[in-house]
């Protein structure tokens, strides 16, 4: 399975899916074995619902991540593999979890177990993938990549608490989105980093510097999710948008229009948001457009791409350096 | 804080709390320092989330399980503090996400998280208590005991799926049962004593036993805790009961009562147990009692309890064995 990674930008950069599935066809197909293997079951009722996971089977970045700077520092080993493995079942554990904080019930074009099933089932599909992702880490016999993924999901379960102790907060400031998002998504992005440099040849300055790349990246790739949320097209994405509005969670456009806009336009956005109904989006759209908020929130999300680029200075340059490079400009100019 | 013990059999054994208070205080307070430190945060939405977990504790069965083999197998080691604490983060975070499966609105004569927050917060919760568990075992450096919490914890979620698969099931075979409850509860008091015995200097014969005695006096835990939840009193509980009727979970009465009684009696079972409204509970018991059904759950409990001290043969008599002894009748008699 190879990520389908989309440009939409424009820039005339080679379409980095056919290198991928080149250079990691077989990695990506011996952690797809991996996957099947541990979250197999013989309880129908747990067989079933991991038979459902399949459908949300998506880009696989934090593995392609984890794989990528792996290649980049000296070659992927079968730890790799087991932790590209890990890395994507936590990924899907905060999904199925999120999806019922969302109330979300179409994920990846197809029903989420929530709505498919009920609350109950994701709960448990949830802690049963947090749980496996745990006991195949421990599996390559070294407590050190235990603690460090131990570390990353508590950071990221402390990003996803925060933000929903924030909802309908209109008054989030920039600072607490950012430490939002830098728990919810960059912390994971920045650990599968840290793992594929961990278990290569490379020095000390050069994982933290991958582990940075990460970070950048994975903050750069959650303003662009958050903008999709906003404009994307379900039909696109696969999955049910708008969420954020209908929750009162404020991304960084929003802030931005609160904070740096006419007292007019930032009235009308508190009059959209607060008002009863299902058609903020809509409503909203013109207003983020004509005020320049999604041009902002897209600068910013380069911004931070751009110095994910400038931490691979630390890598030889290699193909694996130049698929490194690439994703920084693909999470930010995507539809899906 | 010391386990509150109490005996309701009539059997003239001295109460064990006491002897606990005395053999176990300092290693139970270093537990509790650990706790603290391990799940405290500075974002304050998941410090108020925490803080309401303090009214949640409870017997601190796990730990007293963890820390008494431990000493019985040759002395408590700060690796038999952390993983005391770690189990009981892992029991905690079941119970945060079991309220959210029950729709239970008091937990230990407080609302519980789900009821006086909403079903997100409890979803995070109970997923910060499980990453903060697996990271704390980490901290011990050995991947050995991560494999071990690892493997308990994916088979106490394999057994919550299997049991919320086969809710609504009223054919729900006894082996069936006896399965779910090995998975959700005797699983990890097995891990407990388990790791207890690991870090002393016994053999690996006494480690198999006394993971025996674990998983032996946890299924008859269980099945006086499903008794409780039929004709227990939420008073002194201080849960919400008979969750189990109104979801249509078979416990172990009441799968006797199907298939042991007279046809007259099975029939009113299934007319009490489909018939709408919320007085199952007192509709039952007359004829759990009159049929022998609560009887013959208690025993089978208690043939569970007399295999778990039967495995206790392979350690020297001490006061620690004798409180593992005790153990085996408390869980079986008692009304909380």
């Amino acid at each position: 399975m190879i990520p389908q990674l989309h440009h939409g930008n424009g820039i005339e950069t080679p379409r980095p899916a056919a290198a991928l599935a080149e250079l990691l066809a077989d990695d990506l197909t011996e952690v797809e074995r991996i996957l099947a293997r541990t979250m197999q079951s013989n309880r129908p009722h747990v067989a079933k619902l991991v038979a459902h996971l399949a459908h949300y089977r998506g880009k696989r970045l934090r593995p392609v991540l984890l794989l990528l700077t792996a290649q980049a520092c000296g070659g992927v080993t079968n730890a790799h593999h087991v932790l590209a493995a890990v890395v994507e079942m936590i990924h899907t554990a905060t999904l199925v979890h999120d999806d019922i904080l969302d109330n979300a019930s179409v994920r990846r074009h197809v029903s989420t177990v929530n709505a498919k099933w009920d609350n109950s089932s994701s709960v448990l599909l949830g802690d049963y993938l947090f749980t496996h992702a745990f006991h195949l880490t421990a599996t390559i016999g070294d407590a050190k990549a235990c603690e460090i993924i131990g570390d990353a999901t508590n950071k990221v379960c402390e990003g996803e608490l925060q933000q929903i102790g924030e909802r309908g907060n209109l008054d989030l400031s920039e600072d607490d989105y950012f430490r939002i998002i830098d728990g919810k998504t960059a912390e994971l992005t920045s650990c599968c980093c840290r793992l594929g440099a961990m278990y290569g040849d490379r020095d000390d300055d050069t994982i933290e510097s991958l582990a940075r790349y990460g970070r950048s990246l994975g903050v750069a790739f959650q303003i662009a999710d958050d903008l999709l949320d906003l404009v994307g097209d379900e039909r696109t994405t696969g999955k049910s948008l708008g969420t954020d509005l209908e929750q009162h969670k404020l991304t960084l456009p929003l802030i931005w229009l609160r904070d740096r806009t006419t007292s007019e336009q930032a009235g009308r956005f508190r009059q959209i948001l607060t008002s009863p109904g299902n058609h903020k989006r809509e409503a909203l759209a013109p207003l983020l457009t004509e005020t320049g908020a999604l041009h902002h929130a897209r600068r910013r999300a380069e911004d931070f791409a751009a110095q994910a680029r400038a931490e691979l200075d630390c890598l030889p340059p290699s193909k694996y350096r130049g698929i490194l490079e690439q994703l920084t400009r693909q999470v930010v100019h995507r539809s899906a």
